[in-house]
């Protein structure tokens, strides 16, 4: 039974995390020779990160804001390459102009009664000496807004979503010619001001509803780590165009971002209570309350003024790029990023996993330093400009593109960080790399290990919805949102993002000063990590899973869960386009019956809703499970065989290995996917659909999303032949073994 | 398809509506020269109904505060009375002695701070000229609150419902020698003193957090209907032992409720808000947290005063009974209920109801007074003290206990009723005369028929959870809670609870002044029922349904959704014990496993739980469920042959109604159920679990949850040859046919 089976793995993992050093099983992707080396190397690594000031780190990269072209952004640039430098390391600094815009006048103002106006700074808190300072502080605001100058009326649109216009409609409004006053969740702030634009909007107000992560889930800062009524977040509308030179010229002259013509700022939710207040007219769709207190309203009554105004300026990007040559297969690269620019002081994003990567820097070169080198070659990046849209990272990939396809094996990414549960999304083919990794590390808090924690946390949850937890954990695909974008999704490098937090458990939300003043080192010390022994911990797990990757014999991957992963996207690809059509064909049905209008409830005042589009083509998907059942067989055997390889010649290995890197760019589509050239890989990408983070099987996808039936065929044709190459890969491997 | 069947559904009986009274289908129950007969009769209700003076009536009738004891509940009595002779019914006015506890004196202040005192009177507003007065309006209060005067720190645990004290505990708190605070949802007000003092509490106060019916789910009193930070709620914190002389003489004296000892006040949430700021203490677990605009605390820090004290006096309560003899069958008895007690004026809870109940009897006593007599006799009651206990409508079925086994065929009950959709509760046999009705009804919002609405109402939302809705809409069970109980679950009269509402859709609660001073005519004509057309339907609803059972040749039940009922009650009770197993087996797991404080947050600093009782027997439940079927099939071929049947001679229809009679009081224990006498009930009684409304099968579900096996199966055994009976002796009304 899966408990008895969840119970043996609990006690087993949490035995062996006092054992591990000692464990003589080999590790994945070792002989027995080599795990006796490794686990050596790592015992080192783990005194040398014991010995990591951690705190005078964290405390010197936080002391001052961080957003690119401020004065310490480009200082901790400086300082880590020169860290970097002294442990060894070959250091350049790569520097990247990119266009800024960062508002300068911003103003929302009731144009009429008590002419309230929001206010776009954070007040110092009490104890807590960085929240006073002033200079060089950017206010909220939202970079690359367009600029402004508008005096409408203001209209509450919920989360600013598709299904918040479709109610909006039913209520009979509209928000032609209006400011949109919209809460920050739901969907990346990129979305909102497009689709409000679409729908007819001047311009765009977002805030933090406390619901999300303010004094509904605990007290506020400074009695407690949650976000107060005058907290602001900082963020970005766009933005590859920056990157592009001739794009970016014709934008600083417009003062417009792309396809965003209107302007948008971000309050915070004190100020968000004055102007709902103020709104007036129909009271809200109740899934559209929030947690102020007051009854939300949809407005009517109420205009302002909203001003928006930046000077579109050229900055310079700093990437620190580290190199420690590989001993053994120096042509291969383990890359490891984090960024350092942060929206004001950025303790918890991102700067709590930099100090992570200088621990494991310092680690790695004074291994390095005795003589114990990687295999391969180590190449840690500290990024800039990831706030502003991962600019630093796209553009050194870009840059580097054919060092890349050539050398990479492995990106190691961090961002914000905390403590509690290890989280790693990634590569399928990494479960077995992070498990190993997982189960060998000591958690700070319940003194078990690292995996068996997270093995509980799974059950616990699965027992809160009346199930049992069964299965590995395998890493979800990355989407959107931190560095490891470029190399995931536009050159097909296996990736892992991990960090440590009680976040995406439901109801915790470890980051309830994301992208504010107050995201600062005494926060972080108080509530995101006390003593940082999660940073320690981090560092540690980082520093196994790039040693692990550059001195492994064979590549440490695994295909079942790969498969596995294949098989559950299309299953999920097929039941989401199944579902929408019946969906799609139910309302009609009930559109056509009057059902909408015999079940509303009057006082809500909705009208019924239109009929839909239910144009549909059944999905022929058949050659896509075969191959991936043949995939799924491949991977089985491989698995089998490479746990049973022992300690392999190096000739062989090699071969073996290049195997492994071609299974791994077998899903890219060299001209990009369809829909979106830029990305190229065919089982992930970036979610399309608003609040979706990952789109699984990407290419299939969009042209489902956008009824292109013959294109959906094309595309299953496209992933199911890539499917049967990367299967053929695999069987060589396997034969070459 | 379903949603074909939806629409054909739909679209039919739409149109049915505009041709009911040309209809020349029969009616369930009658043969074609019936069927003409009562249509006429129906149709000369309608027109008496569409003269009666609704909104004169509820004036009247909510012109002063109705509790028991007050001069105006006296008054409505004996107005009623008069009415009901007037219009040529035998009237009886039949009191009976209550004891009565309404506190006079209550405190609940800070100890220590600003003393902060909460305040039991709810303030005038504006444009609601009845909520201005003071004389004979009861404060906020819980009547048989048990004395006491206690000085204790206050805490907060949510509703107070078990699972509240299991988190409680995990966070190292007790309510031991405390005053607890909780919500007033999740479960009836009678219920959580109880627990609380279980658990060692020397107080409670309720109060309703806002995210119940407060400023979230609308604008507030009197912008709208919502309730205010100073709407209170009064209610009863028992009680069946005041009918009992002796034992209420015992009460009396000691001032104390049952086994309940300690005092229970109830506050507004503006008052709750001022209290849980003392609070201190750690911050609660996410789940308890409320709509209020504060980080609610356990507490700790705050000491409060509590002091009731009421006189325990003797009331006479009065029940207006008035008899309309039957034509042809004189000894069955159609018995038909409203109570006439509020805690204010009661607008919604029950005037409306009881407007609906006179505008009936005008109506047909002008038919009788024409000629028109129903063949059976009309029992209508207007019963006093609900608000106390169920105490009038259960005092007068004890006391008439032999002629109700001997006449009663059927009861209809109202209480609280507003405007939107049909929702009739009670015996699942009464679903075709439900449907049948609803089909005649136009409904005045959307001027489709009323089952057409209700119908709508359940496809939209089966769509909103992805599915779509099948099979006919059953009535459900009757639980507690207003004055069917004794008839349904004591002497086995088909029952049917009936009510129009916006409520139970899941978001919208259309009783926001819920024992309050607001429940008032303006109120009510405002939010309620605008023009009390909703008023007017229901009494033609009732009209329908009491004349439609009163003037059938064969009584109007069908059997398959009874049988079918039966069927899905067996297996919830099976999934119901089989889940509770699984679960208890799986968190013991998890705590042998430690998982739980693996997997436990930090900062939310739970402990981990303890194991639980995991013992248990599986359920044979072969038999009943074999029974079950063969009644099913007896269930079919009676319903086949009684729709089939025609015009029946009056001898050969009485026969058939002995036997369907006998059927529905198959099912009754003489002695009572096992673990609670009074109810006697196999298939229903109210639930015993927090929260649970009706309790199925609760013979063998009391057992279970007791974890007697040997009387599970012994009740199991019970119910089997119940139901063995109950398909012999509908076997019999099918011969007989």
């Amino acid at each position: 039974m899966a408990m008895r089976t969840l119970l043996a793995t609990l006690l087993a993992t949490g035995a062996a995390a006092t054992a591990a050093a000692q464990d003589p099983a080999p590790l994945v992707g070792f002989g027995a020779t080599g795990t006796a080396a490794e686990r050596q190397a790592e015992q080192q690594v783990d005194a040398s990160l014991g010995q990591f000031d951690l705190d005078g780190t964290l405390r010197r990269l936080t002391s001052a804001p961080n957003q690119v072209g401020s004065p310490h952004d480009k200082q901790n640039a400086d300082d880590i390459a020169s860290a970097l430098r002294s442990w060894g390391w070959e250091v350049k600094i790569e520097p990247v102009r990119v266009l800024v815009a960062y508002p300068t006048t911003q103003k929302l103002a009731l144009a009429a009664g008590d002419h309230y106006a929001a206010d776009f700074t954070e007040p110092a808190v009490h104890g807590d000496p960085d929240t006073a300072r002033r200079d060089g502080v950017l206010p909220g605001m939202e970079s690359y807004s367009p600029d402004g100058n508008v005096d409408a009326p203001l209209v509450f649109v919920n989360e600013g979503l598709a299904k918040d216009y479709d109610d909006l409609e039913r209520l009979g409004e509209s928000v032609k010619g209006k400011v949109v006053l919209v809460k920050s969740s739901g969907a990346g702030r990129w979305v909102k001001p497009r689709l409000a634009q679409q729908h007819g909007a001047v311009g765009v107000v977002i805030y933090s509803d406390p619901e999300a992560d303010g004094f509904p889930k605990g007290d506020v800062y400074p009695a407690g780590a949650w976000r107060t009524d005058r907290t602001l977040q900082r963020g970005t509308l766009g933005i590859d165009s920056v990157l592009d030179e001739k794009g970016a010229k014709a934008l600083q002259a417009a003062h417009h971002t792309d396809d965003l013509s209107i302007p948008v700022v971000t309050i915070g939710y004190g100020d968000a209570a004055h102007f709902l207040r103020a709104l007036g007219g129909k009271a809200v769709p109740l899934r559209w309350q929030g947690g102020l207190p007051l009854t939300y309203h949809v407005g009517g009554d109420a205009t302002v003024h909203l001003e928006v105004a930046s000077p579109w300026a050229w900055q310079t990007l700093y990437n620190v790029i580290g190199t420690l040559r590989g001993s053994t297969w120096p042509d291969e690269w383990v890359v490891r990023g984090v960024h350092h620019d942060a929206w004001v002081y950025g303790a918890w994003d991102p700067l709590a996993g930099t100090t992570a990567l200088l621990a494991e820097a310092e680690a790695l070169g004074k291994l390095a330093a005795r003589g114990i080198r990687p295999k391969r070659t180590l190449v840690f990046a500290s990024w800039d400009g990831e706030e502003l849209g991962i600019l630093g990272s796209k553009a050194w990939a870009e840059r580097h593109a054919g060092e890349l396809a050539k050398h990479a094996v492995f990106y190691l990414n961090n961002d914000t960080t905390g403590r509690g549960f290890l989280a790693a999304g990634g590569d399928p083919s990494l479960a077995a790399l992070v498990d190993g990794v997982a189960a060998d590390l000591r958690d700070p808090e319940t003194d078990a290990s690292v995996q068996a924690r997270r093995l509980a946390k799974r059950a616990v949850d699965a027992a809160a919805k009346g199930r049992d937890a069964s299965g590995a954990i395998v890493p979800e695909r990355l989407g959107t949102g931190s560095d490891y974008l470029p190399f995931a999704h536009r050159f097909g490098v296996p990736a892992l993002h991990v960090r440590y937090g009680y976040d995406r458990t439901g109801d915790d939300e470890s980051v309830p000063v994301y992208h504010s003043l107050y995201d600062t080192y005494t926060h972080y010390q108080r509530f995101g990590d006390p003593g940082l022994a999660y940073v320690r911990l981090l560092a540690q797990t980082n520093a196994r899973l790039v040693l692990r990757t550059a001195n492994a014999d064979v590549l440490p991957w695994r295909y079942t869960p790969f498969a596995d992963a294949l098989g559950k996207d299309i299953d999920r690809l097929q039941a989401g386009a199944e579902t929408a059509h019946r969906e799609a064909q139910r309302h009609n049905a009930l559109v056509a019956a009057d059902a909408y209008r015999l079940a509303a409830v009057a006082y809500r005042q909705l009208k019924p809703p239109t009929a839909v589009d239910e144009d549909w083509q059944p999905l022929a998907l058949g050659a896509l499970r075969a191959a991936q059942q043949a995939l799924l067989a491949a991977a089985h055997a491989y698995d089998g065989a490479a746990a049973a390889a022992g300690d392999l010649p190096p000739a062989k290995a090699a071969k073996v290995n290049a195997a492994l890197r071609r299974f791994a760019t077998a899903w890219l589509q060299p001209a990009g996917l369809p829909r979106r050239p830029w990305y190229r890989h065919l089982l992930q990408a970036p979610g399309r659909k608003e609040g979706e983070d990952v789109a699984p099987l990407p290419a299939i996808g969009d042209a489902i999303d956008a009824k292109d039936w013959a294109q959906a065929r094309q595309e299953i044709t496209t992933t199911t032949d890539a499917t049967r190459k990367a299967t053929g890969i695999l069987v060589e491997a396997t034969r070459l073994l």
